[in-house]
């Protein structure tokens, strides 16, 4: 679907919603709508803002240091530059733009919100984008698949390269290369590479921690190609005598992953499904050690809609991304978790 | 400076401004004043918050994938772990701090404003922390300058592996795997390599262009050690044959920095200094090929505080950093920039 074709249908939104325009702030519903720049410059310094009218009228504001950037993705007669202005500006043309104007107030700061709607009121109006970017088009899908394409091949490659006295810091930069050297543009996010107890800890950091033989592993690692996350995680032990925890945790999260996948197809409920890996630990008497929801969407980012968990409102949708990453946690012990992300399709799933 | 020093010092400030306690969401303050993560997951999702109180009963919140990390940061009693109760939680630290709570309206959702300023109004307070950091400690300037070291060596290394065919994208992970692979944990930025024309963007994204003789090439990069970030630019001639125009531009660019390099000393005015540029540009009728501020803070953000221009209010202080970026730029041709960055001691400036 182009750009352009997506911008209609969010017209179609703001429509239903009777708002005469929406100001886009968040960079991956910037992105997803103009294919202008995926990034903010840094969590202060935004690349760049769009406002989507109901009437057609679209414009991207963005300033100086984008502006050949910008041509590539936009007609110049929507195109506003600006520079010590640019409240100003863009406080104009939102003026020009209707009475109802929708903004995404949890993609801008406080003081942006005040100072924009210190003279006329905004309205927070979150989730609009996301709602499209839910369901994946075919463009997306395929650019899914190479990034997970990429993530398995990485995955195949790693065990051959693990020995003995390597460390966590240094395993994370192999795999991060391995990644960069075979098309990725950058990490999907943080790589966790964990041995022995540090995989009980959910958002380890890579360590100088030594790799010993007779040590549980956990790598959750991702990439991103064509602009779109990849995000899995594997535990596997390093050596030849498996440790009688690690080897019952590790079968009771890859039941708990099975009995979600098996029973996975579209239209069912995801608090449902998130249910039955709940069950298996509960059956174990190990519940209190999964400590995190089943899983999330993942796309131009690596967390987004939508979440997987007994919580979770809703139907599994053709499109949809989804994770399912169980995981079990004993603090100064061990920790697994095992997590692949479905593609969810009009006819059943596919393991990406 | 010790973390514990440093929040004693933002008490003072609290005092001087009548607040009870400040919430700080913004990564880098939460950061300098704790030691913990520097780095918020994604945009809109936090690793966690400070409440700093006048009183001196500090807390930090966080959710449960970082309990471990937060500790070796935080002392048990004022360690907060929260999960789905997150508003909640953090409106009772709030209302057990005092009568006037402020918080960084500049580095929070509006959306987040909204839902904890419902039942009671906090106050807008931006800068408090950045106020404090815009003087680096001996610490800061120790991790400074091996960040730069870091910087300087790579840039020595690097017209030694240019070569013909070589394209930006192909040369920008060069250089970040010898970043990486000499002592950073990351980029501090992503990295500009622009060759020819491209060197014009001012915001140039490296791209599949090859290497040919006599280009001229520009360099913006940045690596961060020990937490701090470095930035500098080269631009330099690829080749025999140097054009007349990248030949006289760059020496204007190096007479420009040199003129504000040869004033610069502890309590002179920026906006002053900054005119020493701008002059040598205005006097060889360039002026108009200048096309942005002369530099800005360096250290846990790579864009911070203070901002060096024209319209910069206040002057040069010992424990600043500040870049001295000229640069002069003809779309469709070539560009030059210039950059270093020096820090302002006791006595006079050391170029980092």
């Amino acid at each position: 679907m182009s750009h352009a074709q997506r911008r209609e249908r969010l017209r179609e939104l703001l429509a239903e919603r009777s708002l005469d325009a929406l100001l886009i702030s968040n960079p991956s519903n910037r992105f997803y709508l103009s294919g202008f720049e995926l990034h903010d410059v840094q969590f202060n310094e935004s690349s760049g803002f769009l406002v989507i009218t109901r009437s057609g009228k679209d414009y991207l504001l963005t300033d100086p240091r984008y502006q050949d950037a910008a041509r590539q993705f936009w007609p110049e007669e929507g195109l506003v530059i600006y520079r010590r202005n640019f409240v100003e500006t863009l406080k104009q043309i939102l003026a020009d733009s209707g009475a109802r104007i929708g903004f995404e107030s949890r993609s801008m700061t406080a003081e942006m919100a005040r100072t924009l709607t210190a003279d006329r009121p905004l309205e927070a109006c979150n989730g609009l984008v996301e709602q499209l970017r839910l369901h994946k088009d075919a463009e997306e899908r395929e650019a899914l698949k190479k990034s997970f394409a990429l993530n398995h091949a990485m995955l195949e490659w790693v065990p051959g390269i693990l020995k003995e006295g390597m460390t966590e810091a240094e395993l994370s930069w192999q795999i991060e290369r391995y990644f960069r050297e075979h098309g990725a543009s950058e990490l999907a996010f943080p790589s966790i590479v964990a041995f022995g107890a540090n995989a009980a800890l959910p958002h380890a950091v890579p360590s100088q921690r030594p790799l010993v033989p007779n040590t549980g592993v956990l790598l959750d690692v991702g990439c991103r190609v064509d602009s779109y996350c990849s995000d899995q995680t594997r535990s596997f032990w390093f050596g030849e005598r498996e440790s009688d925890l690690f080897a019952r945790t590790r079968d009771l999260v890859a039941e708990a992953q099975k009995a979600v996948l098996d029973r996975m197809e579209p239209s069912l409920p995801l608090a449902a499904l998130a249910h039955y890996a709940q069950e298996v630990f509960r059956k174990a008497g190990v519940e209190e050690h999964f400590t995190h929801g089943l899983g999330h969407g993942v796309g131009l980012d690596t967390h987004e809609l939508p979440s997987f968990h007994i919580y979770s409102e809703g139907p599994l949708e053709p499109g949809m991304t989804v994770t399912v990453e169980p995981g079990l946690y004993y603090p100064g012990q061990c920790g697994v978790r095992l997590e692949v992300t479905v593609l969810v399709e009009e006819n059943g799933i596919t393991v990406l």
